[in-house]
């Protein structure tokens, strides 16, 4: 991260030890001591106008679009311009789970062979870092973001799934499957930022409505 | 390397306990399986047409073109159409001596932030690799090389040092750094692989000539 200039980094509930290990890198010492630490995917994004889930192309049911890497870096610049973007990275074991991925706006892979296309996880994030910044240099994000960001599309969704919950859409124990199905949906809105407040205002009178039935 | 399709893996007197713990590598058993240790650089790059160091833009005098790594790419791509390619990576710590440098035909770097310049080890190769890769896929070298081999290079090298000392151009206990300069010299007459008997055939014949005298 330090090498390519990317200095704001995030963890979600990393394993103690192995963090402040980490804390030691060679030259990395700012981006180790500025980085922040969420308990939850959804906390950790919450500001991001832009989420996408970096994968491999094998092993995964997909249900958002999936961009090789040459393709995702361009699009992840552009976003860039309208407000701030997180790029996930999972464990080095098992990856980002079903469940992280519906946070997503979209997916990334690396082209890596078919016969061995699990990377390992600092050479995956730096070869991501290296295709963003190709070719020129990266400038900070703009302070100043349009896009909705993703705190906003979470807010949307429990709302959403609430009222499909006491409308008898979702029943009372839906599970994470459908609530993530739900998520998925709403990241797929690209909703701008004012429009999402609309919705939002849209459905808490569609759920006063539901609740006073 | 074995996510990008790189499968042949040169070492030049590894640290033993570490080259065979790495052996453990998940999934890239077939590389390091198949890894082959030589004793010296000039051995292990013996049979290579083309020779390229990469080392950090920073502290470094130079002697040979330095590409950053989109343009070296490109033409790293070119030459592996006539011979093989060897690209060298030196220690984590020290990266590549400047005699190491002396064998290559130029100098590759990765654009790093000038505050962080220095990669770690692994990540620098992923880099370069995907680069390589970039957009398409890299097709195995041809086993039909046409540009001069580094051993050709070298034997080319040797007989020139000889017949500098033999005729009192460079001094019997000539340094380590005035032949590295006369190595370098010889790469960057990019030979044509007969060109290159010719000029071993020229530099007997004086060296010869000088002897005699």
């Amino acid at each position: 991260m330090s090498n390519f200039g990317f200095l704001n980094l995030r963890v979600v509930n990393p394993y103690d030890v192995a963090f402040r290990e980490a804390r030691s890198a060679v030259g990395a010492a700012v981006v180790m001591k500025s980085a922040k630490e969420f308990e939850s995917l959804a906390r950790a994004v919450g500001d991001c106008s832009l989420v996408v889930g970096t994968t491999t192309l094998r092993n995964r049911e997909r249900h958002q679009p999936m961009y090789r890497l040459e393709e995702g870096a361009r699009r992840i610049r552009k976003a860039m311009s309208s407000g701030r973007v997180a790029l996930l990275f999972g464990s080095e074991k098992v990856g980002l789970s079903n469940d992280d991925l519906s946070y997503c706006h979209w997916l990334m892979h690396i082209p890596t062979r078919e016969e061995h296309p699990s990377m390992n996880l600092g050479q995956a994030v730096a070869v991501c870092l290296y295709e963003l910044i190709r070719g020129g240099k990266v400038k900070a994000a703009s302070a100043n973001p349009q896009a909705t960001s993703a705190q906003d599309l979470e807010r949307l969704t429990e709302i959403l799934v609430e009222t499909l919950r006491e409308s008898g859409y979702l029943g009372e124990n839906a599970s994470e499957v459908s609530i993530a199905k739900v998520r998925r949906l709403v990241r797929r809105l690209r909703l701008e930022e004012g429009d999402a407040e609309l919705w939002l205002g849209m459905l808490r009178q569609i759920q006063w409505r539901v609740r006073r039935r």
